[in-house]
């Protein structure tokens, strides 16, 4: 196992990984910026250096101050957490380059698994569905004429994109001329790479993720599903393992997962996400070559620590479970802690938290980097915590998810706490009956 | 099920019953004394009524104010938590005569098992060893004559005593005459009875105790043992599940457990207290009639609600689970949070937590009534919460717990947090080789 590690991330993700490498005895070095000086993982990792100013790109995104970081300081790993450089392909060539493991799937998979267009050429070539669509479209008359053929709405997406950034609905002819010019100047902007796929828009589905963990050798295993449908924007905001699918639609996902995931021979910690009509037609959308936000849902219904997965994998120690191995326990829903209002769109609530209780008690489980007293900067995402349950049935587990939610107190910041306990009493939530468009359609928000 | 209940105790173990109960749609009342008004408890039942100063006797022990405060609430059932009402039988009895259920066992089977002499004998009835001693002793003249057969070191135990309190350790014939009567007037003056039995006493021995949960009509089955031999001043400190018995006689003591809460047709959750010498020798101590403190640690490796087991079988819900049905997974480590300076002989340490940090991540729980700027009544006991860990084996839930320990903060009073990180790096801890004496042989304090 390797001696001691870096972490490329901030926040809660950061303190994640830092909380296992403890438990395994690895030294952890954490990057951090200006703006992160006082953050929780600074505080518990065994050495911190601070890699630039606020600013992402000067910093998180510092791909020399990272790597100078790690050599500086003996680390013989990075961990990169999600977001962030987590999908960098040149980033973990350069780790490569410089003689440091890179913590996740080799750089070959994930510039293979990267874009969306090449995502769904293996998915066609591991027989796994995906939604009708294209590949890369070179100019607006290419996308016209494909348009023609999938039939409208259409969805442009950026090839590069993720975490359902750099998304367009296009229901006609006219909003294609003048939308699609504009889709990849966004995606040149946000993605540096103008390259701009179709896919059909379905008005409704449910987001469906399957966890799959692979040793790089033909080895890959799932840990479960998980239903990520409530969504603002296109992020997800409450998420919930297992999802609520019948018992063979569920298994054909699952193996259409471990599938694809086999035919790149993936190495660690990843998750095949997909759509699911109201028909039962499932399809495959993108691969996340990382940890997922979401990850600690399956974990409670597994047991497993998942950081601890990806370091044995990463440090050479391969994946000794099975599939047969994997015993799924009860129910598991995490809600994300944004500081956000929802009452406004969702307008990000920076500054101090004066004070902050969270919940306990049996069941529950917090991953959050906030103190009381701690600044939110206004830099980076609103994620300020994940409040996970844990109990025998979805029923159970909704309602120690609303008492865990009534425990929490975060004084300061707009949260989303209160949206999360209105969504615990909603009929359609609590039968399962959620599509992406949950927020708009059941909500009325 | 219940539609309200009365909850007769204070601090966590309020919290506790208050948890489940929300989660059930169990609505809550919580006595308190003055010097609790603003305690968590409640802050967060849905009613709540005071029924007395600060002292215990006039206020947590005030039968005639919790009972009027459950008649006047409509509390159709009262859960006593532990310590105070919890194992009172003439409290249990006039609960029933109110047509208000007791969140317990019978008083009957609280009677014949409340007394150390009582559980002796029930324990030779169900076949189930007791350490060699006596029944009751009328006076000095038999005490020295039973010490003769019983073999010095002896000792002296209030035969009402309970949670370690009023045991004395005699040595010689010259000190039991002159402990004898002074045994007595201590156990009349804590326990309102001087019955005296006589034990011989162990130097070294481990305190691993059985769960048992039973309906009342003979059905009873066990939730795996623990082992909470970490003691000061014969008081709990640190306990785990499983314990580290080799499996034949771990299944001995498991079966003599429910041997014995089958003999007396158990109702409720009950624990039953054995010792085990160095050569495996175990034999049944008393039983505590009521939730303990520890039963977290049973609860993290059984998945199990042992609040909702209590509250169901109390609704003549009845008991489902059967014996198969319990299913262990992991090791479970409870580290109790005292206000107590464990460098000054444990010293009780009030006054106020200015800020409370509690540890998160995946397989930690906390179960803690306090939050920052609380201020710890000096009234009761020193338990301000407890950090409970869960991982696949021991030696994971050590590291998890230590990991858990460095991050829980508490500023203000002193706590017995520095002592347990110094326990999870001892070696005889970490192989598991511990006796009650532990904190005196091994760690020299």
């Amino acid at each position: 196992m390797f001696k001691k590690i870096l972490i490329a991330n901030r926040g809660e993700i950061a303190l994640r990984v830092i909380r296992t490498a403890r438990e395994m005895g690895v030294k952890t070095v954490v990057v951090y910026s200006q703006a992160d000086e006082h953050s929780l993982p600074v505080l518990l990792a065994d050495e911190s250096v601070c890699v630039g100013p606020a600013a992402s790109n000067a910093s998180y995104l510092n791909i020399p101050n990272i790597l100078s970081a790690a050599i500086m300081t003996g680390a013989e790993a990075i961990h990169p957490g999600y977001g962030f450089m987590a999908e960098n392909p040149d980033f973990a060539e350069m780790c490569r380059d410089h003689g440091i493991v890179f913590i996740g799937p080799t750089p070959e998979s994930m510039r293979a698994l990267g874009s969306k267009a090449g995502g769904r050429e293996i998915a066609a070539n591991s027989n796994v569905p995906v939604v009708p669509g294209t590949g890369v479209l070179e100019g607006v008359e290419e996308a016209l004429l494909a348009a023609k053929g999938v039939g409208y709405p259409v969805l442009l997406k950026a090839s590069a994109g993720g975490g359902g950034r750099g998304q367009k609905v296009v229901r006609t002819q006219e909003e294609l001329k003048s939308a699609f010019g504009q889709a990849q100047e966004e995606a040149r902007l946000y993605f540096g790479d103008p390259a701009i796929i179709m896919e059909k828009f379905l008005e409704e589905f449910r987001h469906v993720e399957v966890q799959v963990m692979g040793d790089g050798q033909g080895h890959v295993i799932h840990i479960g599903e998980r239903d990520c449908s409530i969504q603002r924007r296109n992020q997800k905001l409450i998420e919930e393992a297992p999802s609520n699918l019948p018992a063979t639609l569920r298994q054909e996902i699952l193996d259409a997962g471990v599938r694809l995931a086999q035919h790149v021979n993936y190495a660690g910690a990843g998750t095949l996400e997909f759509i699911v009509d109201r028909d039962g037609n499932y399809y495959f959308m993108e691969m996340n070559t990382r940890i997922q936000v979401e990850h600690c849902v399956s974990e409670m219904i597994s047991g497993l620590d998942f950081v601890r997965l990806q370091l044995q994998i990463a440090a050479g120690e391969g994946l000794s479970l099975q599939q047969e191995d994997i015993e799924l326990r009860g129910h598991a829903i995490e809600c994300r802690l944004n500081a956000e209002d929802p009452d406004k769109d969702f307008r990000p609530a920076a500054g101090k938290v004066d004070e902050v209780h969270f919940a306990g008690g049996p069941g529950v489980r917090v991953d959050s980097h906030v103190y009381s007293g701690y600044i939110i900067p206004p830099h980076y995402d609103s994620l300020i915590g994940k409040l996970i349950v844990h109990h025998d049935t979805r029923e159970q587990a909704i309602a120690r998810m609303k008492r865990a939610l009534e425990e929490t107190v975060i004084q300061g910041p707009k949260t989303t706490i209160p949206l999360y306990v209105k969504i615990m009493d909603n009929p359609f939530y609590k039968r399962g009956a959620v599509m992406t468009n949950f927020l708009k359609t059941r909500m009325e928000m």
